[in-house]
């Protein structure tokens, strides 16, 4: 892939940081150098006062450009990866702090990846997407996208919730927890590994459902196919309120009745990597395994 | 301790649900058949419609007896032994159904354990209360009890709620979680088991601390001696919502800032268990561990 | 498929157990009222001492058979699918005893499902086969196969163990830990789901990494393509000795600096269910999961 | 206390560490310096060629001392505590690398922290130590300490064992697993944690067993009183061999039917730390909980 295909980049950034104006002047700079045509986020634009640069809202943004670089942390690029679902768009993430999972670029070397990355030298990689639906009395009452996780959990109630399993139409279990965690693998290094789940690979096509606190203790995480239909009611038939929430962004109040409807979008996240990018390396320094007791 | 201990019986039971009718007369009829004085709640009055049988509220019930029969489930038991705290009085509980960790009399067999009970054949036990103090503002603002846990947990949030940690003044740790169990020996087989917490023998004079889905992978349950002063602050810094919980039953918002002190109540809950009342059996019934994969 | 398909069929059974002359008798006479050729494992023969049955070895058994009726437990379907590994025949398994996750068949109703299955009414699947191979000075000292899990683990030393993890020929981490399970996704309801694996739909082409007792507290299983290449490295520098073990049936003693590569057959194992086989009812059975606390 | 309670001073080191030489050549130049009667173990001797040093073997040692300085890892204060049960003795530990959760003192602070020892200035505390006794056929075949942990395992099998568990003579429960840890709240930092155990504080008079991959999901590690009679029987029926293993430092073979009793030993291990230990600053250091995903 050559420099060209990159015709337009877009620049997104969690513009509440306080380091963000001087990741994005640097970035700006760097493109005009090398003459690119690039479009920043109203949001941005905004917190660089100093210039008519070219902006758009989000939506033109991500349908205009090929190539979004998204300055912030990994909050910030699952924000954006929810927003450029359907487009034929890569996101590159720079850190702006510690390196995450997903903008795995250091603020302080962009530029020297970024040359590589418009030299073509770079990984690509697509990450599963989830589609959630919830379905209320045989309506389609909500669609929302998720590239970490789709949570099913309690919503102002102390006590648990009653919930029915189903992959593919067959029916799973029925449990009774906090709630229930359908993790991709990118999001089973996030909210699903507190709850105990385990780590998948990005590669694998799988997703794995992790219960929060299930009241029986035999209760596991399970790994499925991620091409699977999973269903979650919420069943307590005791008129229990839950919530579902996508990438822990966004929220959407449950009944007792509802149903959930999990399924993978035909297509996923494009992330790019700089070369020599470690998916094992990145999970050795977030997960501290060098340091034993 | 003699029959002639037990001068006033009080009842009170689960009246919601439909096999407590006959329970309730059974007794009534055995305390009659037996001479003895006894007093209903006034909620099962109102479940019993044939007649006119000595009945008061929860508050002079529990002044007036000195042993209670308590008919439901555990979550019966917890009720009434919050509403029992600094009164002298024990109490016995009989299970509508499943034997529970701490009804465990079963109804069926009832008149039986309590011939053994008036003839003075049983064991009692003191169960550990917690209380819980809600600090705001250097004010008490909510004093409440618990004889199984006092939960801080995140509140209308989908995101973690940031907590930091005193035992005796002494800072423990801060954490991002879903939230923190302060549980009882009592209540180590409850909530706090499905937390992945561990058990505490009921004579243990100590409370274990359970994170919730902690963000660091390296966060573990914490026991500490029930002596100590355990104080919980809410300290997102960023306005969460959280709420304080005891024993799943009473439920009290927090706000940034809030400080939980819970402590040990000078005097627990005493409990009566027929002859033979053996923990480990109730465990390996109630956690199955007879069966293996 | 047609009942035609099953020209020959072979019979295996646990012998030690004594239920197992009943079953085997029954077995016998209904293949022989439906006419069906048939071979029992010399062993068979043997503790059925009234006929002169068809018998042969285990080798020429599963060569000349193309299904194999294996009557015993788990364990026994174990140790007859490592055999079959290469060969064209399917696998189909009888419970003596509580129904397992393999041998899914009861006794008493299996005359029924075989009435069923060689009308042609059952289903098929093909369940992931690990090959193990333990490299020595750059020799392949012994080659094994596994069809729930290849397990490396201390021997003969109270002490961790050091190992290191490669995949595809990328560094995964070095664990200090009692072990390490690489399971199947038939494998992980076994010895892997005891050291906190999560449980594998079979249909998925994934194994699980699975650290016994890690020293470090964030380690956690991990979740692969079954199609990867993954090596451990005994690397313990102080002369620590290992055991490499398959399926918990066969050992191979370790030395300090063996390798162990582990791969998926091209060709699985062909296992058999009656129709109306509910993998996820057999893991609600087996787990418990209807029980709650 | 005063600097005249400590008569004699004792030092034990780990003398395979290449450290170790400096920083016993500067405790001895400290402790000639202030004028103290001290004696080193043989084994140090050995390492510091250059002299004459007070020598003796280690029962002479923590026969003559008041104070031993450990000198290594935790480790090797295991070793050194193993070693001075029944002694009126107190045991300091320096350590050679990392702070360790027993050796808290940098060698690098060392004469700054000894000032203030010898100047009464330091916290003592008391660790429970277990004792062990394996009992065949009525005998009692050996005895043996333990500061961590008493652990029972399998050994030179693959497969699990059968362990039936007592606690003051009523049956707790028969699990199948690879082994069962009786551990300290000392210990519950070491083996224990990697086992899913939770941590115990040390003021806690109590241990915890942790059953090591359980066959059932639902066994979870208990809690119970440091005064109880653990009883621990290996019930395999089918002649497993186990092996008993005391602070990871000493082992034991066990055949099928061996008893192993852990009772409390009357006096505990005294240890000294400098002012300003801080056990949850410990924890937080060595299971690196600031730091989050």
């Amino acid at each position: 892939m050559s420099e060209a295909m990159f015709q337009q980049v877009g620049l997104i950034a969690k513009t509440e940081d306080e380091r963000v104006c001087e990741a994005l002047r640097g970035l700006v700079a760097y493109l005009e150098s090398r003459g690119l045509a690039y479009t920043v986020e109203n949001a941005c634009a905004r917190v660089l006062p100093e210039g008519s640069l070219p902006a758009a809202d989000r939506q033109t943004l991500v349908a205009d450009c090929d190539l979004i670089i998204v300055v912030g942390g990994d909050g910030t690029l699952l924000g954006a990866a929810r927003s450029v679902v359907g487009e034929d768009v890569r996101l590159l993430g720079i850190n702006l702090g510690r390196l995450g999972f997903l903008t795995d670029v250091s603020r302080h070397e962009m530029t020297e990846r970024l040359d590589d990355v418009f030299a073509g030298q770079f990984q690509e990689e697509e990450r599963c997407l989830l589609h959630a639906v919830l379905m209320r009395d045989a309506r389609e009452l909500v669609h929302d996208d998720a590239l970490n996780d789709v949570v099913v959990h309690k919503w102002r109630v102390a006590r648990l919730i009653t919930l029915d399993t189903y992959v593919d139409g067959t029916f799973v279990n029925t449990q009774r927890s906090d709630g229930l965690i359908v993790s991709t693998p990118t999001g089973s290094t996030a909210y699903a590994i507190s709850g105990g789940g385990p780590i998948l690979h990005p590669a694998l096509n799988a997703v794995v459902l992790v219960p929060i606190c299930p009241h029986t203790l035999s209760n596991r995480p399970i790994v499925v196919d991620a091409d699977s239909r999973v269903e979650i009611v919420l069943s307590d038939g005791q008129g229990a309120s839950g919530q579902l929430t996508c990438d822990g962004q966004t929220e959407h109040e449950l009944v007792d009745g509802d149903r959930i409807v999990v399924t993978k979008r035909a297509r996923g996240v494009r992330l790019i990597h700089p070369v020599g990018y470690d998916y094992y390396g990145t999970l050795r320094t977030k997960l501290h395994w060098g340091r034993e007791l």
